[in-house]
């Protein structure tokens, strides 16, 4: 038998030996989950889970395996046996869907949960729309963007910014979500670890869940006005972290960090070699503080997303994009490719028109829309944070065992919709108020809102 | 301490165990990577994986572990060890990219690697665009598609096939190709198996593969007209199997399969319980023989992809949808709208008016198109199985040490653009002739392929 041949008998029955290992943990899991079901616990056990990785990561030292081997290891032995539950949380959108449900009924609904500007996309659009056909956008066009649509973009990223994009640091994507998307799933392998900053959008969640990447929550809170502070980051991260989510101004708080705390948080990202993901797409309504966009680090390991979306109220259009190194630009390219071919030419050719409009009366009008609320809403006694910027408030509406998600479903009977604050991560006392409306129907809508409350 | 400690003390013991072995496992992996590496050997053996497969699945039924979890995790292991190679395969979408830099450069260059019909879109389309402005369709909707247009694509299906197609069977996609990947990515699991019969366009293979999903490949041959056999299907089949993939009329072949074959193959598909992915978007180009939709066997595990890419030469608008059970749609549109949110509402404006368009000239030219250079190719004597239907010529231009990808970069320089047929499966002394362009340019596109091959 030569040599090769002696090895891989080894590697099989090394093998076997794993399989027969795995059958007994799978009974002996089996035996817990029952005696857990019994006890009405919950299924999965962080603080179990930690003290096991701790363990792992101790003997791939002594026996000089690399950690994140064993850990990603770990990660698939923990997946395997606490499949990921089915979703039950509510969020703004299964909101909206009742309430829509209820309009056709006949019943008037202010719509306070959904994050979409009102305004007309602007109206270089309409002419856009009309001409496209006769200029021909209408075949397969390149994975990354249409080349005019990406260099237009990098001029303009460039002029708001005063970086040096080019072209080939841009990649169009069907709105902002897709971009994210395609960032956290090629940058990151299952097994790794991602942190998001709490409150948060649910689709950085999501995506990373989607493809078996660990979430670190940080939780911030209302009383230390939404800010992380460095040592939690820096607490978060071990060998399996990869990256980092940044959301600011954020949704649902309309916080912008303070630029001195920004910068230390870079800091220990730079430091920790992370990629960081900034989502930026409210970065056109920024009011009470001085915003820095990420791309002012010129790090190579930031991924900047951007949409038409909110600048342009151009939601229903889905057209966003990423700002990176182009070798990163490059990977997420290839997924896009395989998932989509190209963005559809006739969207960019329209985005990139709209480009040339003058969006501030949008800034102007939803700053006035979020002060008139922020008002009414002090008026309320409400408690919540003034919002730096972006087109929400976020309020706390009683104590840890106030059930904001009950809540919003009771509203939704008196003609209002709100998102519950579970979406956004582990905030059940709380709910988001979007300022997307006109400001007559928002009072409307606050109103209705003190009506709900006072019957409580 | 109490049992449930004992027993998680169990657990941790047996981890620690197991990330031993795989210490074990890695060193011997690597040894033996060396080895071949000196030796000139690729990094995958199929045979050897297969038997350690067979070794795991006779231990699995010994010890009482569910063989789909032993094989699985074999297929972890695996993924850990070889890490997929990134792609080196020539496609016709490299070719096309190297065709337009020489474009570029001022050469003319005939397409005929392209899988693009270059009829304009229907007139409609254009009026569509100009007044979808004022018609509103701007904002974010839902994520299946806007009801009206699931409904007229429900009723477009039902009246075309004789089905019972509803609403809620329908989910639109940005291009089927989302549709193919929403379908492998969300019904199936990393380690779960997938059959693709090749020739076939390389999406399939890849969406599978992204998601860790092992392909089998079926592979048929010109000699048995591009017919796989029952045999080959059955055998292909065991318990980590999951779905097969359909594509007829096919790419790259242009073949129909024989109604009586299609129906035994679905047989054995559907004893064997796999989900059936039918990518039928060259529907519209069926020729020579009877074709007969997947939707005819009423299968509640076929999922059905159509687009208005071929059919209404809307390329680049990037609208298709899948036709499926409404539980699977559920599944669909979960991904769909954590990556899109919702597909641009404009774009399913426009595609919904295309639906009234009389299309079947498209359909007419096509086939003038299809003859012509098939004809010509008769008259040249090349090696081909007549197509059946779609816009291809599958030729085979030597024996199986002929390098086409070679002469594919030959022919460009003589300003013919072919698509390589190592791109659609083990085809290496294949090209793909598209017949998307008009009948002049195909017969000079035919002649510069004399002239190349005449030259070797």
């Amino acid at each position: 038998m030569s040599h090769i041949d002696e090895l891989r008998n080894k590697v099989d029955e090394v093998t076997l030996e794993m399989i027969k290992l795995l059958k007994t943990r799978t009974d002996i899991a089996k035996e817990i989950g029952n005696i857990k079901k019994n006890l009405g616990l919950g299924i999965t056990d962080q603080a179990r889970e930690e003290q096991l990785r701790a363990k792992i990561i101790s003997l791939c030292h002594d026996i000089g395996l690399d950690e994140s081997i064993g850990t990603k290891f770990l990660n698939f032995l923990l997946t395997e046996s606490v499949k990921i539950q089915s979703e039950t949380k509510q969020t703004h959108l299964s909101v909206f869907l009742k309430a829509k449900a209820l309009e056709e009924e006949g019943k008037k609904i202010i719509h306070m949960e959904v994050g979409e500007p009102d305004f007309s996309p602007p109206k270089i659009v309409k002419n856009a729309l009309e001409e496209v056909y006769d200029k021909g956008f209408v075949k397969y066009g390149q994975a990354k963007g249409m080349p005019v649509f990406r260099t237009a973009l990098a001029e303009s990223v460039t002029k708001l910014y005063g970086t040096n994009t080019k072209p080939e640091n841009i990649i169009v994507c069907p709105g902002a979500r897709f971009a994210v998307y395609l960032a956290i799933t090629t940058l990151l392998n299952a097994g790794d670890e991602i942190i998001v900053i709490e409150p948060a959008w649910p689709a950085y969640r999501e995506c990373a869940q989607n493809s078996g990447i660990k979430v670190r929550s940080i939780k911030t809170t209302l009383e230390s006005k939404w800010e992380p502070s460095v040592q939690q980051i820096a607490d978060a991260i071990n060998s399996n972290t990869k990256m980092i989510v940044l959301n600011y101004p954020n949704n649902p708080t309309g916080k912008i960090l303070p630029p001195k705390l920004q910068d230390k948080i870079i800091e220990v990202v730079i430091k920790n070699d992370l990629y960081i993901l900034s989502d930026e797409i409210y970065s056109q309504y920024t009011y009470n503080k001085e915003w820095k966009s990420i791309l002012s680090y010129n790090y190579k390991k930031s991924i900047v997303t951007q949409s038409f979306s909110k600048s342009h109220s151009m939601t229903g259009f889905r057209i966003g994009f990423a700002i990176t190194d182009s070798q990163i630009i490059d990977k997420m390219a290839k997924l896009q490719a395989l998932c989509l071919t190209n963005v559809s030419e006739p969207m960019q050719y329209v985005a990139l028109q709209a480009l040339k409009a003058d969006t501030s009366n949008n800034s102007i009008n939803m700053k006035t829309r979020l002060n008139t609320v922020t008002q009414k809403a002090k008026a309320m006694k409400l408690d919540f944070v003034e919002p730096d910027g972006a087109m929400y408030l976020f309020v706390k509406l009683g104590n840890e065992s106030f059930d904001a998600t009950k809540f919003t479903n009771e509203a939704l009977n008196f003609g209002l919709a709100l998102a519950p604050g579970e979406a956004f991560g582990d905030y059940k006392n709380f709910i988001r108020i979007s300022t997307g409306i006109e400001e007559k129907n928002l009072m409307e809508g606050m109103s209705l809102l003190k009506t709900v409350l006072d019957k409580k």
